[in-house]
Order: structure tokens, then C-alpha cells, then sequence
């Protein structure tokens, strides 16, 4: 049994508290939700902001290879003819082969959100519906407030369905919009609407107010819904949506559904929840069922001789099927060879003693606060530095950075650096937005004259994470430095209680990786959204 | 129906990665879990660890409203007999009217773990319950590994049920111990083990590996069990414990079973909650259901309107009925309204005009970058600024952060600053481990002679995120920083594309609302037990 996986991390998911996605972020995530395979990326509410309507621009360039993309609205409005109205405008001009259209179930939302007629709201929904069936687009029906709409009156819940029925949808989806009905309500209402539309594809939507969304969803595909709408890590407003990152393994691994085009790209999933978590600022909640860090950690000894015996005796699953692991190994396992691998991966030739120096240098600075899993660029530079005939593109002697502000006239960023270039020390200052900035412009004033390549690359990105929040100003501090070259990308960390210093270490390997490894032999693919 | 609450917080939630309690902490808890009604306290294993023997001495001289301590342990080693085994003589010594024993329900787990025979498991389980049931104890037989064991050889794992009836078990716990089952299994099982023995009570102990922790507790109690085990926040081992904190209102609201003396003690779990995370030093989740901050958390216009028409229309629940609060995020789509019920939680009274002019400059700033959605204070502050008679705590005349690395020394932050306090012209400098801190500790130096009470705030968090990553180190910075004094936390907000200048005016907004708005007049009820 195959069911339709719905991701709405872009919309739904960025309703959650903090979470602001820019272009480039959501472009990103469809690439990474489309190579996961899921069967439909709700997009953005391209009638509700300009940034969503850019989202539909720029994907239609994105060759897909599993993912249908949907643009998501409400119907028309009260009064009006889909035609001319607006909301159904914006999902037209989304040019998406779906569209997710929402509705009204209850009545209390008809009569007191809406303040419009029951009969109305049907023919809104109906209209809506077979307007955009006429553009020949699928057409998805959200039933908001399904559940609690059709406990305050069943009649009518069944009529907005029935409305949708005739506009011509191609699926049902039952919406716990307020997050708060039991797995067993939510078997007996799919059973209910079954019993009046029998053969009509239904989905579900819920969200966790109850901590019962996995459980509601998958009492809805026990009871035989076809589609299953979530976000991944379980993002979106209040206590969240629908946790795709449970739900999928749930399906595949408990139960026997199939909601991907291959089982084996199940082992995406933790890079998946980590890679949308690092890219929407989050920090990742180790605790998360399957995906989490410590979803497979081990303690003490009676585990682990127990788990050496007997990978099941304390493991519900084989963490390796979700491209997890178990936590007490990773100090053996992760290691020399990875290294080795990497190193090839980079076209570095790097000896045993080299990787193993590396290796070391790579423990201490992780038990820094450094994270090198998402800067393989900093990776490779310390490779090519272990090499015997190594030479820095340059050697440190000084920088200062000054912020102040004085007299009220606003901040002013100054930066000096002083380097042993080649032999020739050179001395630079800049001015900045920052301190950062001002010490970035200072690096590349300095190594322009010898590096004129240097002109060409860009700072792509800059994320900044605060590790042991408790320490307050004082807590360590890492930094991920993203930089482009025409179509080449790469990674740098840095990592300490100095913002500054951090953020000086992660330029640095950045700079000397776009000199040294990434320019010559351009070996890593590239990364950007086509 | 009554439920019988077991909470295991002090026992299996201490399992979770990076909690450690004290001796003080751990009765700290029991004093709350006690006022908040639960029927059972696992206090610790004092077999595993001497901290957990003292609790239970300490413990002795507490007077409890409610709840009864049960000590932890597991049965007797192979081959020995429960009156000279150490395991049973440290459950004795613990002086609880209540005990719980562990045992070994899976084959794979004699075989392999145990490295016994099954007979000898089944004797060892009913010689130890035997044991401390004549020394007149109340005893709670949990079954390890039940579902798992039984799905392997449901024979011997009822055989290993039917040794604790034998040996006196007042109540059999199933434990769903690796948490990989799905909540239908739940119910088949707890269907099986009531057939096999009518009439004896049963309980629940489950695990979040599935996101289903929640889901196949209640499943257990709609199935017919009267205990279930959990622990706050669902702290736990890997994915963590069921969650009490979802579960008892999921009990008590949706379902209809008592599981508290009084209803109205359900008022006190967001507290409990809050106050248990700050005791184990974690920060709390904002997205737990129910008990989290943004559990109830609302945006923009459509919905607040909305809701104040009828508080149903976007809420599963009354959020007061579990002591939390319906919050509104002000951001820039929401109005005026918005800002004045705002200034009227915080115990502000401003005027319309005044609120008008706080709200165009909350615009202008959340242009800029800011986000005032978790920053209160900052919204708080600038209401209290707008006042006619404020008066500044100080103001800024020059401060300057320098951060610099010479020679290869490491890198060196310091700070000055220089302020009108009052009409005195102070001027201060500090080292810091960064140049936030740096500049942090020159302001507090330079405002703790007028404010003494400054000691006492400490900061609790700080938080920077980039938001136009693609301008690189030139990017947008937004810092939050949250700050505590005793019970008190609150959060501000600083943006800018420069870090230093971004955090200093989060500092300062946190520094002035401690010292003006949340100072005089507490407004948060203590939640200290006693």
C-alpha cells in the first residue's frame, strides 16, 4: 500500500515561532524534500506575501525528480467570482501543476470568522474548486476544522465536502486545525466520511496540541486515508504540525506502507532533519523520535555488552535504516577511514599519519564547540595542511577589530589586519557594516594584490549558533561560513567564546579552501538550486 | 474513572542525556509532584547509586499531601535468595511503603542478558515480589520489555505476568521498554494479558521512540489499565518517557478520568512543568503541548479577531485550565489592540497615543530586522518609555569593544563605556571572554554602584541569528537575550547588521526593564515549592 507523503514545511512549518525562511533557504529544502522523494512540496500561500509568490518564480526552473510542487490558498472570497478574486489569482499565477485549496467546515468559523451564509460557503468552495479544475491543475481540498466543525454539526461538515466533491477535487483532506482530537475520534470520523463518499481519496492533516499527531495520522491511514500531510521535525504553529520525521519510518518500518520511491532513501532522513533544522536556525532537538541524536544513545555497560550480543535487544529499529546510529560506537567507528575517504573525495593525497594527525586535531576542536559535519571545507584544508610540503597562503600576525559608538552617533565598525604574505608583510584596514565584515574586507584587501582570484568569491552565507546558551554573553560561540565561486560552494566553521575570533578562523579555512583545494581542480559538485 | 498517576521523573527521567539532580533538587521535585496530586512518587534505584539511598532517608521526615514514594529496584540475581540479595536488601532499606520491581518478560533478555534459565527468571520474579510483599509493602510488579517479549513468546512472557501474581503483585506494569510499539498493539496486548488474568489491575510504562509515547499510554488506559507511569516534559532516556504533562490533561479534559484530587490542581502543571526544566537546568520547550510557551501562541489579525469573538474558534482548550495563557504575538501584522492588552499584562497604563507611537516604532524596527514575538520585554520597555514622566536608567554617551589577537597570543575582547547615570558621568572597562561579554560586564560595572540589585540578574540565554545570509558577513544580525533574576525571566531583542551594536541594544533594553517593569512589582506568581 503506497501512501502520498505531503510535506508543508514551507508553509505550514514556518508558522512556528522564529522560524523565517529567506528564497534561497526554501529553494534548498525542495531540492533536498525532492531527492527524499516525497510526493508533494507545498510551496508557500502565494496570495498572502510577495516572498511565496517569488518561491513559484524561481522553482519553475527546478527540474524535479520525484516531487509535485503545490501553491496553497483559501477559496474565494465571500461574494465573489473566482474569476476576479484575488486569493484564486495568486494560485493561478503560481503556475503549479497542485494547488491545496482551504475551506470552511464549521460552522461556528462560517457564521462567526467568515460572517457569511452556510449556503454561501459552499458555493465558495464549489466555485473555487471548479474554477481551477478548469485550469486543469490537481486540486487538493482542505477541510479546516474538519473534526471540530463535524462534532458541532455533522450535517453540515458533510456538505463542505460534498461542495468539494462537485467542484471536482482530487483529494479530501481532513484538518485538525486546533490540534486537539484523539486518535480514536479521528478513526470514527474517516470512517464516517468513507460511509457518505465511498471511493473518494481522503488525506489528513493534524497538528499536535494533544501530542497525539503521529498517532492521529496514522489512525487516519489505518482507517484509509491515502494521504498524510506534515512538516519535517514536526515545525509549525503552537506545539506544531504532524512530524514527517516519525510519521515516515512509522509507515515504512512498523506498519508496511511504502511513501517512498525507494526504501533506502529512508537513510536520508536524520541528514534531512538535521540539514532543514541547520538551515531554518534551529537548533536540533536531540530527542526527536528516530531522527534525534540521542535517539540511539547507549548508556553504561549492561547496553552495550547486551547490544554487542544482540542489536535488538535494546533498539526498536536498526538505526542505520534511517541513516542514524548508535551513539556508543561513534567514537570507534567515526574515524580514519572516513577521513581517507574524504581526503579522496577532495583529491588531497594524504598518507595514514597525516589522517590520523588530522583526526586528532579534529576531536579536540569538536570538544571546542566546532561541529564539522555541515563545513567539509574546513575538513579539507586541514588535510591539505597536514601534507609535508605544505605552505599557508599566509601567515597572522596581528588584527584588531573596534565597534564604538560615540557621542550618539551610531556604531562604526574599523578592522586592521597584518600579514606575513609570500615573505612581505602587508598591513590593511577596512571599515565594515561589523566587525566581521570590516575584518572580511581588511583579509581581502591585504591578499588581493597576490590572490586577484580572490575578487571573484563571495560570502554566500553566514550563520552564527550559540552553544551553552546558560553561560549568557559568555556562552561559546560556532560560526558557519558559506562561500560561493561562480558555481562552486563551500563550508567553513569556527567556533569559541569570541564571536570575532570564530568567525576570523571560519574565513580563514574559507579563503585558503577557495585558494588552494576548491580553485585548481573544481571537484565538488554544485550545490546552488539550478 | 480514576487513573493512578506514577511519576518515574526522579528515576527514569534523570536517564535523559545531561540531566544530573541533586539531593535538594530531587525533594524539591517530590514537594511539587506532592502538591500537584499525583498517586505515586518513584523516588530512585537505591541498589544503582548512593544519591539515591540518601533521597530516601531525606525523604522519611517529609510530610506529603497525596502521593506515596516508591522505591526502585529490580528482582534478585539468579541463583540467590531475596532475603541475602543485595538488590532486594537496598529496596528494604529505602523504608517505602511502596516498591517497585523490575523483571525480565523477554526470552531474548534471559538467554542473552540474564544468561539464566526461564524457569529460574520466573522464580526469581516471584521469591522477590514474595519477599517484600510479607514485609507488608504495597508492590508494583513492572514487566520489562513486555510487548517485545511477548510478540517473541507470548507463552512465557504471560508465564512471567502470572509469577508476579504469584509472588503478591498488587499491579502489573506493562513496559513498552525500547518504545517501538504502535498503539494498536497496546490495546491487543493489554486485551490478551486482561483475558489471562480477569481482574487484576494492570499499568502502563511507555517510551517515545515512535512519537507514540502519549498515544499508547492512553490506548493502554482505554484498553483498562488504571496506572500509567511517565515523567515531566517527558524527560527520559533516548526519546524520553511518556509525557504527563500531555497525558493528565488528556485524561482529565478530553477523556473524562480523574487522575488529580481536585480539578483545579490541573492549574498548577504549567508551573510544575516550567519549574521542574529550570530545577534540571534544561531549557524549557516552547512547543510542548499544553504546558509550552507557544502552546497557545496566536499571529496576526484574522485569528486574534477571531478569538475574541469566541475563544474556542482556534484553541483546543481554555488554556487557564491548566494554568497557561493565550499569548498574542505582536508582530508587524498585528494592531493596536494588540499593544494595549500587552501593556496591560505587563501593569502598564498607557494611554492610546502612547501606544500608537510604540507601535510605528515596533514597525520601523521589525523593518530593520528585529522580531518582538519572543522578546516581551523589549515591547514592555519601549510602553514604559513612552510614558511622559520615564526617566532613562541611563544614557549611553560612548562605549567602544575591541578584539584583537597580536602576535600569535590569542585573541584579547575588552570594552569600555562611558554614561550619564542620573547626571554622573561614569566610565568603566572590562575584559570579557568575547566582546559581548565584554562589553556586558563594563556596563554592569558601571550601573551596579546606583542599582545594586543588578547582582542578581544573571543572563539566562543569548541567541544571534543572521537573517539575509546572503550578504554574508554583512548580513542582518538579530540577538535575543534572556535574562533571570530569581523566578523572573525575561527576554529582549536587538537587530542590526552589526553583532556588537545588535547585542548592546538587547542589553540595555534587559537591563532597564529588570531595573523598571519587572522589578517593583512582581507580577509572576513564586513557584518555589512551599
Amino acid at each position: 500500500m503506497t501512501i502520498a507523503i505531503y510535506d508543508t514545511t514551507l508553509r505550514d512549518g514556518t508558522q512556528r515561532e522564529g522560524i523565517s525562511l529567506s528564497l534561497a533557504d526554501k529553494l534548498k529544502i525542495t531540492r533536498l524534500l525532492d531527492n527524499f522523494g516525497v510526493a508533494y512540496i507545498e510551496g508557500g500561500w502565494p496570495g498572502s506575501n510577495p516572498k511565496d509568490a517569488a518561491y513559484f518564480d524561481a522553482v519553475q526552473g527546478m527540474e524535479l525528480k520525484h516531487a509535485k510542487i503545490v501553491a496553497f490558498g483559501s477559496t474565494c472570497r465571500k461574494n465573489s467570482d473566482p474569476a476576479d478574486d484575488p486569493n484564486i489569482k495568486a494560485l493561478e499565477d503560481a503556475r503549479t501543476p497542485v494547488v491545496t485549496v482551504v475551506g470552511k467546515t464549521s460552522m461556528l468559523h462560517v457564521t462567526e470568522v467568515l460572517q457569511t451564509t452556510p449556503d454561501e460557503n459552499l458555493r465558495m468552495i464549489r466555485d473555487s474548486l471548479r474554477y481551477l479544475k478548469s485550469l486543469g491543475k490537481e486540486v487538493i481540498y482542505d477541510a479546516e476544522h474538519f473534526f471540530d466543525g463535524a462534532k458541532l454539526d455533522k450535517e453540515y461538515a458533510l456538505d463542505t465536502l460534498e461542495a468539494a466533491i462537485d467542484g471536482g477535487a482530487d483529494v479530501l483532506v481532513l484538518c485538525d486545525t486546533n490540534g486537539g482530537s484523539m486518535p480514536w475520534e479521528i478513526t470514527r470520523w474517516v470512517d464516517i466520511v468513507k460511509a457518505a463518499f465511498p471511493g473518494v481519496p481522503l488525506g489528513i492533516h493534524t497538528h499536535n496540541d494533544g501530542e497525539l499527531a503521529v498517532a492521529n495520522s496514522l489512525a487516519a491511514v489505518m482507517a484509509g486515508v491515502v494521504q498524510v500531510q506534515g512538516t519535517i521535525n514536526g515545525y509549525g504553529e503552537r506545539c506544531g504540525n504532524a512530524n514527517l520525521c516519525s510519521i515516515i519510518p512509522d509507515l515504512e518500518l512498523k506498519m508496511g506502507y511504502s511513501c517512498l520511491p525507494d526504501k533506502t532513501n529512508l537513510r536520508q532522513l536524520v541528514p534531512l532533519s538535521r540539514t532543514v533544522a541547520e538551515i531554518a536556525n534551529l537548533a536540533p532537538d536531540n530527542h526527536l523520535a528516530y531522527v534525534g541524536k540521542s535517539a540511539f544513545a547507549h548508556k553504561g555497560g549492561i547496553h552495550v555488552a547486551a547490544m554487542r550480543r544482540n542489536i535488538h535487544s535494546y533498539q526498536h529499529i536498526d538505526p542505520e535504516l534511517i541513516g542514524n546510529e548508535m551513539r556508543v560506537l561513534v567514537s570507534d567507528l567515526s574515524g580514519q577511514g572516513n577521513l581517507l575517504s574524504k581526503a579522496e573525495e577532495f583529491g588531497l593525497d594524504v598518507s595514514q599519519t597525516e589522517a590520523m594527525k588530522v583526526l586528532n586535531e579534529i576531536k579536540v576542536l569538536e570538544s571546542q564547540g566546532f561541529v564539522f559535519e555541515g563545513a567539509e571545507a574546513s575538513v579539507a584544508i586541514r588535510l591539505h595542511r597536514a601534507s609535508p610540503d605544505y605552505k599557508p597562503v599566509f601567515t597572522l600576525i596581528d588584527y584588531t577589530a573596534i565597534v564604538e559608538d560615540r557621542q550618539g552617533r551610531g556604531s562604526l565598525s574599523e578592522a586592521m589586519v597584518k600579514l606575513d604574505v609570500d615573505g612581505d608583510i602587508v598591513h590593511t584596514a577596512a571599515e565594515g557594516n561589523g566587525p566581521v565584515n570590516a575584518l572580511d574586507l581588511a583579509l581581502r584587501k591585504a591578499l588581493l594584490p597576490r590572490y586577484p582570484q580572490l575578487a571573484d568569491f563571495q560570502l554566500a552565507d553566514y550563520k552564527v549558533r550559540i552553544l551553552d546558551g546558560n553561560n549568557g554573553t559568555a556562552a561559546t560561540t560556532r560560526v558557519l561560513i558559506d562561500t560561493q565561486n561562480g558555481n562552486q560552494r563551500w563550508s567553513t566553521v569556527g567556533a569559541g567564546t569570541n564571536i570575532i575570533q570564530a568567525s576570523w578562523r571560519a574565513l580563514v579555512d574559507s579563503v585558503e579552501y577557495g585558494l588552494r583545494v576548491a580553485h585548481p581542480q573544481p571537484r565538488t559538485a554544485p550545490v546552488t538550486p539550478e
